[in-house]
């Protein structure tokens, strides 16, 4: 499905269609014969909505292929994430509210510890509290280099984003963080030659920042990796000529909707039911809202089978609050599956229910992995779900004569 | 499936494949946990070859696409139908057996009313009698442009086919018809370099058709659209092997089969029984049967549930008609959907049965939407359906040693 066709077919009318995305959905059973955390989940409105839905597997990048946060949520969003790549240390930029611009390459940074040699010995610097963050995020500041502007921007304990905004700088940059302890950061290399000049100004940078952060043990070093400029990517609105609102609650997520051109729905709170009310008092402003929920995916990487189920009921719960503004298309899944028993990751396709007026059900009353096998949307690349909303929406024409 | 590959396995034989076509066969429930036109149907002799079967629902051009005609027919026969467009002049202009040839530029054209001001006020000249349109196209064949060849011809009350020949003719060309009355026609715009010539020549046309056709109110002025040219297009002999044959009572899908090759069955009469008879008639002489039932579609666009349901008992009926010739290979699909709820085409995926001695059957007794979302063919693009129904036939060979 390529966005041609779909800039050529999408006809914008009132409907509304809202993607609620539970991180991680997908699971695995515990033991021989077991259900999975979804299908031991107690989801009466769910199983409901499938009844009249209809349901499907997808695969968010392809089959096989474990998908991280970024690729999975472009893939269920309608973009296919072999084609667009998006740098972490861009969502993380994002994520905090840094409008990049086209000449910036972002990173991931992180304060870490060094011995007198040199060598690392903690690669967070005992997760110092982010008031300490933004003290040396200060100092970092004060560092100039020649010809480029550098950006340094607090995001919690140990963790910040760097930006450098000038003229020729490429990101095909290797990371400096070793990735293990005993031995130094490794120096800034670049992976294409258009990055030559970035690498010289970026090593120049942490050569300023090792010493402007010598005497501040444990935080007396940065580490940085993600290197990644702003990618050329269609928003939601050129693509599928929508109005796209995020109500999430953490930054990567949010970094990424705001890349796509979604507006941020501001959360007041960070629960899952917090989300549904920023979701009542946005109703009317928008056409399109993901709604994202982080709980399922951290409690699969826990290894927390009941804590993933609890929290699919605790979304259960609040459907009704969704149902009752009467959506045209409600979409239900996840960005790919985080088994509890795998405690990461995985490339388990995820379950897909697509409730709208005019959709034809499957007439199975339940929604699980192994109900949505069964479902007519059968097992489907990701990016195949944002057409079928529209359609549902009844915002595509008809293609050809 | 590209064609090279079949290209390089087809192996004729002596078995013969039907694909008993069903338009708009695809449907929806009228009300919540009903059944769809397909399932309500009494289908007694579709439904036990179901049984022996395999079942499947496919997308004839892309999941949540809408197909028209012609690409919905296109995907059904093989066809990608984003790889080959066809223009609806095209499709008029075959349906009458003109014969377009490569330097040919077919519209579809309209009578219409205009006012002393030049602005319509029928676009469709109050659906003139066929035999006027034939008088009013005498009128038009004697019109002459410098350089090219023109051909006019009646299709039905209001509607006639324009054509014109000559070198250096572009396709890319807006159409005249400003889809509402109060207004002029519009001239025909380039939509790429290569069109001045046509555009120029067109619009000669078009104004010299004005004055030919002052007098003759209602009818005192023309419309065109759907500019097209013969696409390049492999015929179903070159792709599959296949002597084919199409049984169609209506232009529009004998034009689209004429030009994938297919020879023109005559039929004798208009009724669904009338093409069994047809198909019964010419079974010695072909390996391919393209049998095409409207009523279904008709049905659907009127919003009559009761009467596509009708329809369908109709077909099913005749089957056995079928059945006795002894097939090799049996199809019984649509080329999309229209749900009689929708008065339209539809995005849905449409019911595929494919019954043939090798098939592997999926123990389904029952021909319907939701049978068919539990067959062993899963949901598939609809071009993967010929090489299934080759592989039936056995006129494909081994991939590879």
């Amino acid at each position: 499905m390529d966005f041609k066709l779909m800039q050529d077919l999408v006809a914008p009318n009132q409907a509304k269609i809202v993607m609620l995305l539970l991180d991680g959905l997908g699971g695995l059973p515990r033991e021989i014969g077991g259900k999975t955390e979804l299908e031991t989940a107690r989801t009466p409105n769910f199983d409901a909505l499938a009844a009249q839905a209809a349901l499907g597997l997808a695969d968010p990048v392809a089959p096989g292929i474990t998908p991280g946060s970024g690729p999975g949520h472009l893939g269920m969003f309608g973009y296919d994430p072999l084609q667009y790549e998006i740098g972490r240390g861009v969502l993380e930029a994002l994520g905090i509210d840094f409008e990049l611009g086209p000449n910036d390459v972002a990173a991931r940074g992180n304060f870490c510890t060094v011995d007198a040699a040199g060598n690392l010995t903690d690669r967070r610097a005992g997760r110092i509290p982010t008031a300490i963050n933004a003290q040396l995020v200060q100092l970092l500041r004060t560092i100039k280099i020649d010809g480029v502007e550098i950006f340094v921007e607090t995001v919690k304990e140990h963790r910040f984003v760097f930006v450098m905004r000038g003229e020729g700088l490429g990101d095909a940059l290797s990371e400096t963080d070793p990735q293990k302890i005993g031995v130094p950061a490794l120096p800034v290399r670049a992976l294409d030659p258009g990055s030559d000049k970035a690498v010289r100004l970026i090593n120049q940078f942490i050569q300023a920042a090792r010493e402007k952060l010598a005497t501040q043990h444990p935080a007396n070093m940065v580490l940085l990796r993600g290197f990644a400029k702003h990618p050329a990517i269609p928003s939601y609105q050129q693509v599928f000529g929508l109005n796209a609102a995020a109500i999430a609650v953490y930054p990567m997520y949010r970094g990424l909707a705001k890349l796509l051109g979604m507006k941020m729905a501001k959360v007041e709170g960070e629960t899952i039911a917090d989300e549904f009310t920023t979701l009542e008092k946005n109703w009317g402003a928008y056409d399109f809202f993901y709604l994202h929920v982080k709980k399922t995916d951290s409690a699969g990487e826990d290894g927390d089978f009941e804590r993933k189920v609890h929290v699919i009921e605790e979304v259960d719960a609040q459907l009704p609050r969704l149902l009752a503004l009467k959506p045209d298309v409600i979409i239900v899944t996840g960005d790919h599956s985080t088994p509890a028993v795998l405690k990461s990751h995985s490339w388990h396709p995820v379950p897909v229910l697509l409730a709208a007026s005019f959709v034809r059900p499957d007439n199975i009353a339940e929604y699980g992995e192994r109900a949505c096998a069964r479902g007519s949307l059968g097992r489907f690349p990701a990016k195949d779900l944002m057409p079928l909303a529209l359609a549902n929406a009844q915002r595509l024409t008809k293609f050809g004569a």
